[in-house]
């Protein structure tokens, strides 16, 4: 069955000045051709997250328990959706196919990207404005594993999700380390993640996100599934800071109505730049990955 | 040349839960049927005002030459923008072809629509929540013409204008009396009017905006072309309250920023509204108009 993609209609006035402002910076550079502002969603998936907040009985919680049965397909709806898991937290979720792709271009990606801003923003031109990882070096080492240059490696992020910049510090970490069960993850094929526990600049020793990105390649493709979790939980107090989260958010007046639009957000934010990473990976990694 | 349509893809969380409202208000009602939350507007639409604010140039004043000039068609854009005119105005507009309509079936629906909230969420099923018009039985009198039953009678609508719900006074006058030359509407074939000056019901007598909406019936279908400014400005004294504006919506922190923004919603919310009904109103008419 062919997937039926439509053109993103919003970008907020912030995005859009944005979009302006990247497209002047990548002027010059090799990869300026792949910068695209005409990103595409599938129609299924917009159909899904605009009209409410998903079935309550297929929201997780980041509970271990939960990240498997999300793994093992266990009472997930297939695509996407956002909602509250309670009045503090909120879940978001993909189950993304992406045809021509694999988990090496993937890997490539995500060491590629790192190292150049203007990179960061070929990936989503209206959202993405900086990016910077703590150990450029270790990042670029190739005779480290992918997971060697990567987990513990912090990324701090500088974009868009909704009309506000945020500033997220990107802890990657191994799935395992981060809840995951990795007998699980290896029955099932996902030998790809680029997880991690995230938390504000403006706090970043509090954790207040998990996010589960798991990939693995496919006859028909790579299927690549992301959750995402903002806000405090109880689940999330293994992660350095995480008791201190539900202090923060009060004390910055983030409260759930903030925290359900920011979901809402999110999930638009999630499959615009997965998708649109998905147009652009298999050349992009041909004529830059230097095989 | 055959327009291309897109689907809407962005439903902040308030409209989609008002949606969920709307859908079960509506139940039960002789034109449910005509509810449908699948919007579409020109993907030409969506590239003109999803770019940043429209050029400088093309931009319009609440004067009454500017407004001459936008019904002659001198220096406009074809199609949608917005912009601001100054810190303390926005300006948007559209201009929009609709195919199968006509003047007659425009007037019809701005009566009957008016006289039950649920008819009002038909033309908008994710933002209209309720409207009010203030002397019902003068808008319902087919002794009157169609400019007697609505100029004058000022409509109370509530609706969200982006993720916030808006209460607004739409004041409709004839377009002369709010600043248009009544000859060059003439020599222009634009004899369908359902303009107004603006205020909100927080402060009822202070005029923050006006718009125009002129149409005329041609052999392509019914042109339409809307505008809109919103804010505070010289031009606006004109009106009941038009020299308050500027204190009010600085007391309510009301700036640049946002008003930019709003500009963006309105554009946007201008474009969802106007295909839509253009989409469901020839069958409409046909199944209540009653001829």
């Amino acid at each position: 069955m062919k997937t039926d993609f439509v053109p993103i209609t919003y970008f907020a006035v912030p995005l859009q000045k944005q979009l302006l402002e990247n497209q002047e910076n990548i002027r010059g550079k090799p990869y300026e051709d792949f910068f695209d502002p005409n990103l595409k969603i599938p129609d299924s998936a917009i159909q899904q997250v605009t009209r409410g907040p998903m079935d309550r009985r297929y929201v997780k919680t980041p509970s271990k328990s939960d990240i498997s049965a999300f793994v093992k397909g266990e009472d997930v709806i297939q695509g996407s959706g956002y909602a509250m898991v309670d009045e503090a937290l909120f879940y978001v979720q993909s189950r993304m196919l992406m045809p021509g792709i694999t988990s090496e271009m993937m890997r490539w990606w995500f060491v590629w990207h790192q190292l150049e801003k203007e990179r960061y923003t070929l990936w989503f031109p209206q959202a993405h404005i900086d990016n910077k990882v703590a150990d450029p070096e270790r990042l670029a080492d190739t005779s480290l594993t992918f997971e060697e240059r990567l987990y513990g490696n912090t990324n701090v992020a500088k974009e868009f999700i909704g009309p506000i910049a945020q500033e997220i510090a990107i802890h990657f970490d191994s799935p395992a380390a981060l809840g995951a069960d990795r007998e699980i993850l290896e029955q099932n094929g996902y030998y790809f993640s680029t997880s991690a526990w995230m938390s504000l600049t403006a706090a970043p020793e509090t954790c207040m996100g998990l996010m589960f990105h798991l990939g693995r390649d496919t006859s028909k493709g790579f299927e690549f599934i992301t959750q995402y979790w903002m806000g405090s939980h109880d689940e999330l107090h293994r992660f350095p800071g995480g008791a201190d989260a539900a202090a923060f958010l009060r004390s910055v007046g983030f409260e759930t109505e903030a925290l359900e639009n920011l979901a809402f957000e999110l999930s638009i934010h999630d499959l615009s730049e997965y998708y649109n990473l998905a147009r652009i990976l298999p050349k992009l990694y041909e004529k830059f990955a230097g095989n």
